[in-house]
């Protein structure tokens, strides 16, 4: 027979939004409530949202940020949860300066909060900039069960304060989350998640933000699972979802407070007397996570989705080349916002071939999305004449008028610009800055051109499967890609076939190969050098370049952070 | 009489460029041997650069790393300075991780090695993700002499290892620094070096980097200080320079290693017999600080010199407009570059005022750099007509052709495209992204609108000190700023005086106040809620804009890591 119904509330709460973020606490607590659960438990942050970077530096921001976890205690009465305990992540700050914070709110007040331990400072991750660790765990014990709590890169780290409240005893062990979606990342928490409940020797609850924040996308995945590391219970992925069980908790004893294992144990009673027995539940589903292309589909719509919503715009505006990128885009704003909200423009140059145009109309015409034509013929002869241009010069004017034809679009009408640029061309610079890089948001800034053309055909499959026109017009996926800024001009004029091209740059972005590593696994000493080269050089275009939804392990941009001026080129000669 | 003479070799290395750092390495330490220096001291990490920011964390860079530093202390054999001992700052990499390391060369070999302690990870500094701290302090026993060093942040936080060495006793305490400019920072400095050379009771030489990396400029300032904390020999500032010195240095004994204050302290003897006396040289000169305007700007200069040179560029392009801002950035690229390799433009639009015109000919004519009209009224035209342009737009469609002219004038020619906008302008957004925002780099983007003017009168005063023409435009400095977009257009008809907004901007950005605070400094409440607005929507333009020298404590980049969706707003009003 169960003793505890906890609800896991994977909500998207927006960052500094500490007003709404406190409302959509209500709001899910009282879903929660209705559902019969004595515990919520709400992801990292969740009332600040995550990551708030140098806001936490902030003491009004702080200051706030307390006062409103305070004032959220007692509106949680107001609303009909008093009884219930809600384990939520916030920002506190104390003597020693900001920290990562999760607290439980019961009956009107805050009776219990602790802070983060481990602090991650790799990756896209800065929290060791701006949080102090924490050292205490606060072990509550509800209806006789002792419920510890530990946040996100607590449960990551080894030797942390999950071996603590295994040492100590609990019955019970939530973890609030806040963990970016990348790709294969889900097939990695599981089994973390099910060490580490077997290290607490209990059942773990871990729930997981979900919504777009700038460049990070947060998939859910929250999950439950039993002492042995049994999944009892897994919500679907990318979606706002309460996930609500039974939980048969046998009570433990013997549980130590003060000192262990080099944590601050405290034990805060709420209720000793176990709930009167019920009829369990059904149990939920599980819900098992996403194909990898779907998966990825969903982290870019939602990453698009909520940077769009987040910033306040109602539509968003891109060129359409005809090409697969701006398909790709156009394609993924139109899942994210709806057909008309999306205004796609056709800017034919001398260049463009006729396919350019017949394809991009086409994709209009299956998607719905609003289409126009803007042809740059006339506004770039007046710079070429006047200033007597040729060669890259006259190449890079045509896309740089093409940038400022959309931004003009932007301006008039009030719509986000989207970037249409890949991974693989924004590693080696095989782009116009201030031309086709414009934008505020840059979708599939972190998609290599090879997944570029898998996502295409699998979306396209999708919509076939259910019944619906394809998007994306066959011709955009199967022609040669080209920038069409010459006549006759093809990719492979400039790069290495993209199937190699992406393997190399998987290897040295991702990976961090040196030169040695490369030849190693295989590559052309004279490929290596030069797509290295590229790379290198393109830095600054990177700096300059709008924010875009992570996927991968490691994007350009916070998780990639090398100087402009860098002289160290790999190479086969080194000092020896 | 003196035991020991010592050079500081404040010398300006490259990011990546192992090769020809160590070769800079080795010339300086031949020419401090030929002043007969006993030893010599390179700054921080002299032999990687610094910052290398991820760089640090790629195995083939820290392979090739302390491969080089091997190799430089052979080539220093066959320089003929075995018998100097060299401390060199370096990237090294043990089991734990990468190191940010000194070590010190004698007669051909890596005699000590040791890392640094405090691992900076606030403002600009992101060293806890890529380097582990180290423990142990080597103290090398040269002429009778011991010598102990700690690196550059070791010596600003309190409780750290000077103590240690103070405890363990040392005669001489050496430490390479890579300490970036700001303003005032040299204030700090000194009492801060005297602080420590008390707290190790031993002379104290310090030897700062200088020259510029992306945004980062180092200064040098380099010093020697005796036991008590005077000054012994200080550095000019922004120029490589070898400071050389006699110490007067009575042994101590009772020397500790083992632990000593939670270090592990080691003894390495290289020379246990005192030198033969010698007639001392005369002292150095006690280079005082500069002024702060000739700081300020020693520090564009050499910013903007070491950004263009470093990253391969011959000549400098911008846009000359006849204000203040772009009359600035080409007296600095004047003074960076020399007059033939600037190359300024004026584009006049239908909206520019006559004076746009002669004062932008009049610095040309001043300074001598090369000058060229291009109106873009037939390029502004074409997109105003054909897409129906008006208000915002229009003005912006101005502000974007004169970028793509100016883009392409530097795809012809090669030249590194400067922006020309100020820290005011950046702060509240007032400026088109992809239009006067456009450039490789931004000279004067940590300085404030204020500031700018003080700059101009600064450089206008000392060329009329040197008999020399003052560069700037009389009518450019006093005129009332306007970014011409529309007709009769002022920047007071958008923002508060540059005077107010400054001082807000002061408290909002430097110093991270909030709402209750900036009413409590006296400002008023409308005022603040609006330059606040401003300053939190433009974020999404920063993002974008390029790298300029950072000269404030908190430059926008690095210094400051805010989200772009964010909605945090300060205000008078937050929940009880």
């Amino acid at each position: 027979m169960p003793q505890l119904r906890i609800a896991l509330a994977q909500v998207n709460t927006c960052v500094g939004d500490l007003d709404g973020n406190a409302d959509t606490v209500v709001t899910w607590t009282r879903k929660a409530a209705e559902a019969g659960a004595h515990v919520a438990l709400f992801p990292e942050m969740a009332l600040t949202g995550y990551p708030v970077e140098d806001l936490a530096l902030r003491l009004s921001f702080s200051d706030a940020a307390r006062r409103t976890l305070e004032s959220l205690a007692e509106r949680l009465v107001t609303a009909g949860c008093a009884d219930v305990a809600v384990f939520v992540g916030y920002l506190d700050r104390d003597d020693a300066g900001p920290r990562n914070a999760a607290a439980v709110l019961y009956q009107g007040a805050v009776v219990a909060r602790q802070f983060k331990h481990f602090l991650p400072n790799y990756g896209v991750f800065d929290e060791y900039r701006i949080f102090k660790p924490g050292n205490e765990l606060d072990v509550v014990r509800l209806h006789g069960l002792d419920i510890g709590m530990v946040i996100c890169e607590d449960i990551w780290q080894d030797g942390g304060p999950i071996a603590a409240l295994g040492a100590a005893g609990v019955d019970l062990v939530l973890v609030p989350n806040a963990s970016p979606y990348e790709r294969n990342k889900d097939d990695q928490r599981l089994p973390l998640v099910a060490g580490r409940a077997r290290e607490a020797g209990a059942p773990l609850a871990y729930v997981n933000w979900v919504g777009g924040q700038d460049e990070l996308v947060f998939d859910g995945d929250s999950m439950v699972v039993d002492a042995t590391g049994n999944v009892l219970a897994r919500a679907p992925q990318f979606v706002e979802h309460l996930l609500v069980l039974d939980l048969d908790l046998p009570a433990g004893d013997g549980h130590k407070s003060g000192e262990v294992l080099g944590f601050d144990v405290r034990r805060v009673t709420l209720s000793d007397r176990p709930l009167p027995a019920w009829p369990p539940m059904p149990a939920p589903p599980i819900a098992p996570p996403l194909p990898e292309l779907e998966e990825v589909w969903s982290a870019l719509v939602t990453g698009l989705r909520d940077y769009t919503r987040k910033n306040g715009f109602a539509s968003a505006v891109l060129a359409l080349s005809g090409g697969i990128d701006s398909a790709l885009v156009a394609a993924l704003a139109v899942d994210a916002l709806g057909p008309d909200a999306v205004y796609a423009v056709s800017m034919p140059s001398d260049y463009s071939s006729e396919h350019s145009r017949t394809d991009a109309a086409q994709l209009a015409q299956r998607t719905g999305l609003h289409y126009s034509v803007q042809p740059i013929a006339d506004m770039v002869r007046v710079f070429v004449e006047q200033l007597g241009l040729t060669g890259l010069a006259e190449e890079n004017v045509q896309a740089r008028c093409r940038g400022v034809a959309l931004m003009a679009l932007s301006n008039s009408a009030g719509h986000l610009v989207l970037a249409t640029g890949n991974k693989s061309e924004l590693a080696v610079g095989y782009s116009t800055i201030y031309g086709d890089a414009v934008g505020g948001f840059a979708p599939i800034k972190d998609v290599s051109k090879t997944m570029v053309w898998a996502l295409a055909r699998w979306r396209n499959v999708a919509a076939a499967e259910r019944g619906e026109v394809p998007p994306i017009p066959e011709n955009s996926i199967t022609k040669p890609p080209s920038a069409e800024l010459r006549p006759g001009q093809l990719d492979t004029d400039t790069l290495p076939d993209y199937l190699l091209l992406d393997d190399v740059l998987d290897d040295y972005v991702e990976g961090d190969r040196g030169y040695a590593d490369l030849l190693a696994a295989g590559f052309d000493p004279a490929l290596v050098e030069r797509v290295l080269r590229m790379v290198d050089a393109a830095e600054y275009k990177r700096r300059q370049y709008p924010p875009g939804t992570k996927i991968s392990l490691k994007a350009f941009g916070r998780d990639r952070r090398l100087p402009i001026t860098n002289a160290w080129r790999e190479r086969s000669v080194i000092p020896s």
